[in-house]
């Protein structure tokens, strides 16, 4: 529970794997939380007003003062709640370094591949950005080896930093499996990263916020057409 | 100085102003370390054993264990060495976060805009990088108001994460002055961090490790003609 008399507000949209990171540890330190659905095409203007610079969700409203972008906000709350729930960040130094690196990785490497493989301009681009994703996903395998020493999570026993950054994504990745038959963690590349995706996925918190397979394929669906639109009209 | 039996290695290259930022950091701090000049053209087994997800400078060795990407290091550093010299990172976790959110955003925004107007493809987008630039420009004028309280740096009466991630790209903006004339932080549009810059610049652990500008512009003049050569042979 929060401390006596924070208030805690979430602007986020169902859909973002950004905003469902923060949902995850807001649930991993047993906050309680205000949540608030942004509509991305007609931004509220407290979101305007609490994110100027980047204008996007999420953005974490504690006690009326703004905190933006994804991981900032999850190192902010397990810094301030740091007697509350399990501690995101390793307290050694080094494996801190180690955590924020492969953060920086999944957001700038693997992500940014895999956005690259779904929305490249030609077929090759696209192709490129594939194998780019798999060459990320079988990096990501060392990290989990690396991170968890044989534990069931990135932060050992208890999920840490990574799983929440990481297990933020798994919901996209089914979605991606259900509309192109391409499963990113699988028995054969990364059978360490299949194992946690479905001991995570089982974890109370991260069913209790995790969005609906059916429902973020038809939201792709949607988005896809409203980009192929967008692109014929230029 | 570093603890007992503290050995610190850094690769770095002369002009790269990530490095400059972990020489910055571990001048502040006060700490002896061994430094490692890279040949980016012909990497040392070190490096790539050392960075093999990026294979890029810098790289900090730290008792043998090796920490990469420049943010990550001064974040570090300012952890494993939080009782010797200055605290870059502020205590207070709000302004902790706010301190991270613009070190990400001088590397995301504000670098990517520079290089955009620098580096693009055709004098459209080159325009277009500079509009954003000035823009950026007059945000982190913004933010410099709000770290700095006042006081004279970003980190208040002594610097901090800011003045380092930021003050690491000084150098390169008065090589940007030379060659094309363009000021990015000027009186006009930034009153406040014009004074920085010069107040930063004084310092003497920044006199200390700041690249000489000469060579910065004649090495600029050589990457440029490079480039263009790769274009036509392409």
């Amino acid at each position: 529970m929060a401390g006596g008399g924070d208030e805690l507000k979430l602007l986020g949209m169902w859909a973002s794997p950004f905003a469902l990171r923060v949902k995850l540890a807001l649930g991993f330190k047993g906050l309680s939380y205000q949540y608030v659905e942004e509509n991305l095409r007609n931004k509220s203007d407290l979101l305007l007003e609490s994110n100027p610079v980047h204008k996007k969700v999420p953005v974490l409203i504690h006690n009326g003062k703004p905190v933006c972008e994804s991981q900032i906000i999850v190192q902010y709350l397990d810094e301030v709640y740091s007697a509350t729930g399990p501690s995101f960040l390793p307290v050694d130094p080094y494996e801190r370094a180690m955590a924020r690196f492969w953060a920086a990785f999944i957001d700038d490497k693997f992500l940014v591949s895999w956005l690259k493989a779904g929305r490249g301009k030609t077929e090759e681009e696209k192709a490129e950005g594939v194998k780019e994703t798999f060459a990320a996903v079988e990096t990501l395998e060392g990290a989990f080896k690396e991170c968890s020493k044989g534990k069931p999570f990135f932060g050992g026993d208890s999920v840490g930093y990574l799983d929440i950054v990481l297990g933020a994504l798994v919901a996209w990745m089914r979605t991606a499996e259900v509309r192109h038959g391409i499963r990113l963690f699988d028995a054969f590349r990364s059978p360490l990263l299949e194992k946690w995706v479905e001991r995570f996925g089982k974890l109370e918190e991260v069913v209790a916020v995790m969005p609906d397979i059916d429902r973020l394929v038809e939201h792709a669906k949607v988005r896809e057409a409203e980009v192929a639109a967008a692109v014929v009209n230029n």
